[in-house]
C-alpha cells in the first residue's frame, strides 16, 4: 500500500513535563486502533492494523506528528471515522487533528455532497452572483407567523430562507404544520414575484422518526433541509442528502472540539468532514459576529469546502452567527462569490426586516454587477 | 408554570475582562432561545420562550449561573435538549454546564433505562456482587479469533463480553459474521460452564443500516449492545433500546466536552444525558487508568447514574479505560456493588487471559463473600 492510499492525520501535540513527542505520538497510534500495549497484538494486527507514526517534527513549543492508518479501519463508515480521528483521544490531553488527508477509496465511500456550489446555484437559479440566506425566527412564534416571515423574505428576494435551528417540533409550530405554510408561503411570493426562493426547514429532531421529517419534507415540495450535525449524529446528513435533499449543515455543538490545543480543528470538522457528510452548505459563526470566531478560522473553513477533494464536489461555506447586513458587501470582497450569506439577527434588529432583505439583496447584486 | 415544571441549567461561567456575569447569564438566555437581542422577539414570547436567570452568584474566581427553560422548547426532542443545553453557546468562552435539573414532563417523554441495575442483573444472573466486564480486541483480528477470545472469557467466568469499540464493521471481521460466532461462542460456553455469560456487540456504524445491525444482534440471540453516542448521535440510544436489548454506552469522543472552564460536566454528559437517552450502563475512563480523569469526576458519574431521577430507573456505571485487575478489589469499596468493572488491557498483558480473567472474577466473588 503505498502512502497515498493510507489515512494521514496530522496532530499537532503539546507536551507536559517528562512526555516525550514520539512516545505520545506512539500511544496516539495504538489507542486510536488495537488498544494494547506495544507488542500486544498478534504480529500481522501490529503491522497493519496499529497506526504508523510517520513524522515527528518541533513547531514553536508543540510537536507536529503525521500518523497513519490503514483505510480498512474506516471504509465507509463515518461513525469510525471519527472514532478513529479523536474518539479514546479526546479524553487524554494536549491533542490537536490539524489536518486530514483520506485516500480514494474512502473519498468514493462518502461521495460527499450531492448538489455542491453547482447544484445548489441551479436549484435556486443564482449564476453570478453569492447568495444570501435569512433564518425564520424566533422560536415560539406560531406556524402561521413563522410562514408570514418566510412569505415576506422571499418576497424580497431572499434565495434561502431557512429555519432558525431552535426551531424544531415544538407545538406553538408543530413540524408537520410549520413546514406545509411555510414551503407553501415562499411558493406564493415566487408566483408573486417571479424568483425561485428556497425553504430549508431544520429536520433536526428525535431519530426515530427522522425519515419521516425529511419526507414531509420532500412532500411539501422543499428542496432543502436543515440538519445540526452535532446534535443528531454526523452521518443523519448522509440520510437527509440520500433523499435528494440539499443539505445545509448547522455549527450547534460544534465549538466543543475547537479548544487551543486540544480538539479537532474548524476546517477539518466544518470543513472537510462536514463535507465528506454530504453537506452542500456548511454554516459557520463569521468573525465579527456574536461569536468569538477569528477570520483565518473562517478562510481555512471557505478553503477546505471548495477545493479539490478526490471526486467529491466543492460546498458552500455559509457564515452566518451576526453577519451585520450593512457589511456583506465587505465579505463578498473577502470571501468571494462562491459564498452564501446568513444574515439573521441583524434584519430583524431593523424596523422593517422585509425592507432591510430588500436593501441587502440589493446591495449584494449591485456589488456583483448583476 | 412552578419552578419545578421548567428545565434547570447551572452555567459556571468565567468572565473576561470587561464582561460583565449578569449581561453574560442573559446572552445565555437569549443565544440558546430565541437568538434576538433584547426586545427583539414579540412580547409573549420574550416572556415565554427566553430563558429567565434566576440566580448569579460569585463562586471563587467564578461566576454560577442558574437559568430556567420552559419545557415546551425540548419536550420529547433530545438532540433539541443538547442543542439548548450547549448548542451555540458551545462557541462562545468561559460557560461550563455544571448541574441539570429536568422536569417530570421531559424525564417522562424520555424514560430512560429499560433495564437498569435491576434488569441488568436480571439479565446476567448476577444478583450480590458486582458485575465483571471485558472486551475483545483488537481490531483487526478475523471473526473467528475474536469468538476463540469471547468463548475463553466467557468460560473464565466473565459476565459480559463485549465488542472493542474501534471493532466496527472491518474486512477481517464483518459484522454479521462477527456477531453470530461470538454469541454462539458465549453460548457453547455457557453450556460448557452453566454459566450465563453475555455479549454485547458494538452496533456502532453508519447510521443509515442501524437497524439492519440491530436486527442481526437481536437474531443471533444477544441481549445487549455497545453503543458510542457521540460517534453515532445520543438518540441513537434510544433506538438501540427500543429493540429490547440493553445498552452499554461507550465514552468515545466525550472528552470534547470536559473542558476546564468550557463544556459539560462529565455527570451531566456521562451521568445524566447518557442516563436519559437509555444507556443500562454507562463506560467511562476510570480514574488511575490510561486516561487523565480525576476519581472526583468518576463519583459524581456514579451518583448520578444511580440517583433517583422521576420515574427512570438507575443504570450501572461502568469504569474502565485501563482498570488495573490487581486493583478491582479496592475499587469494589469505592464504588460499590452496583457497579460492572470493565478490565480489558490488563487482562490481554497476561500469559494466558482467560486464567488472568479467571483469576478476576474469583478475586471479586471473594471480596464479596458470594
Amino acid at each position: 500500500m503505498t502512502a497515498a492510499e493510507r489515512i494521514r492525520v496530522t496532530y499537532l501535540l503539546t507536551c507536559a513535563a517528562g512526555e516525550e513527542p514520539e512516545a505520545k505520538a506512539r500511544d496516539i497510534a495504538r489507542e486510536q486502533t488495537v488498544e494494547l500495549p506495544e507488542g500486544g497484538a498478534p504480529a500481522a494486527v501490529e503491522r497493519q492494523i496499529v497506526g504508523t507514526v510517520e513524522t515527528v517534527e518541533p513547531i514553536g513549543e508543540r510537536w507536529r506528528v503525521s500518523i497513519s492508518y490503514d483505510p480498512v479501519l474506516v471504509d465507509g463508515d463515518l461513525p469510525q471515522l471519527l472514532n478513529l480521528l479523536f474518539g479514546n483521544i479526546s479524553l487524554k490531553a494536549g491533542i490537536e487533528v490539524a489536518d486530514l488527508a483520506l485516500p480514494p477509496a474512502i473519498l468514493e465511500h462518502f461521495g460527499g455532497p450531492r448538489f455542491g456550489i453547482a447544484g445548489v446555484r441551479a436549484v435556486s437559479g443564482v449564476t453570478e452572483r453569492p447568495l444570501v440566506c435569512t433564518a425564520v425566527k424566533p422560536v415560539g412564534l406560531s406556524a402561521q407567523d413563522l410562514a408570514e416571515l418566510c412569505y415576506r423574505f422571499a418576497r424580497a428576494g431572499i434565495d434561502i430562507v431557512k429555519d432558525d435551528h431552535s426551531v424544531a417540533d415544538q407545538r406553538p409550530a408543530p413540524f408537520t404544520e410549520r413546514v406545509a405554510r411555510c414551503q407553501d408561503a415562499v411558493a406564493r411570493a415566487n408566483r408573486d414575484t417571479g424568483g425561485r426562493a428556497l425553504y430549508f426547514p431544520n429536520v433536526t429532531g428525535p431519530l426515530a422518526t427522522l425519515n419521516e421529517r425529511i419526507d414531509v419534507a420532500v412532500r411539501a415540495g422543499c428542496r432543502g433541509a436543515m440538519v445540526s450535525p452535532l446534535a443528531l449524529g454526523l452521518d443523519a446528513v448522509r440520510l437527509v442528502a440520500e433523499h435528494g435533499l440539499v443539505v445545509f449543515s448547522h455549527p450547534t455543538l460544534t465549538g466543543v472540539f475547537f479548544h487551543e490545543g486540544h480538539g479537532v480543528a474548524p476546517h477539518i470538522l466544518l470543513g472537510t468532514l462536514f463535507r465528506l457528510a454530504g453537506s452542500d452548505g456548511v454554516i459557520y459563526t463569521n468573525a465579527g459576529g456574536r461569536f468569538p470566531f477569528p477570520v483565518e478560522h473562517c478562510e481555512a473553513i471557505n478553503r477546505r469546502l471548495r477545493e479539490p477533494l478526490g471526486q467529491l464536489r466543492p460546498a458552500f461555506p455559509v457564515p452566518g452567527g451576526g453577519v451585520d447586513a450593512a457589511r456583506v458587501t465587505q465579505w463578498v470582497d473577502r470571501y468571494g462569490m462562491d459564498t452564501v450569506f446568513l444574515v439573521g439577527s441583524s434584519l430583524y434588529a431593523q424596523p422593517d426586516p422585509e425592507a432591510a432583505a430588500r436593501r441587502l439583496v440589493g446591495a449584494v447584486k449591485r456589488h456583483c454587477h448583476e
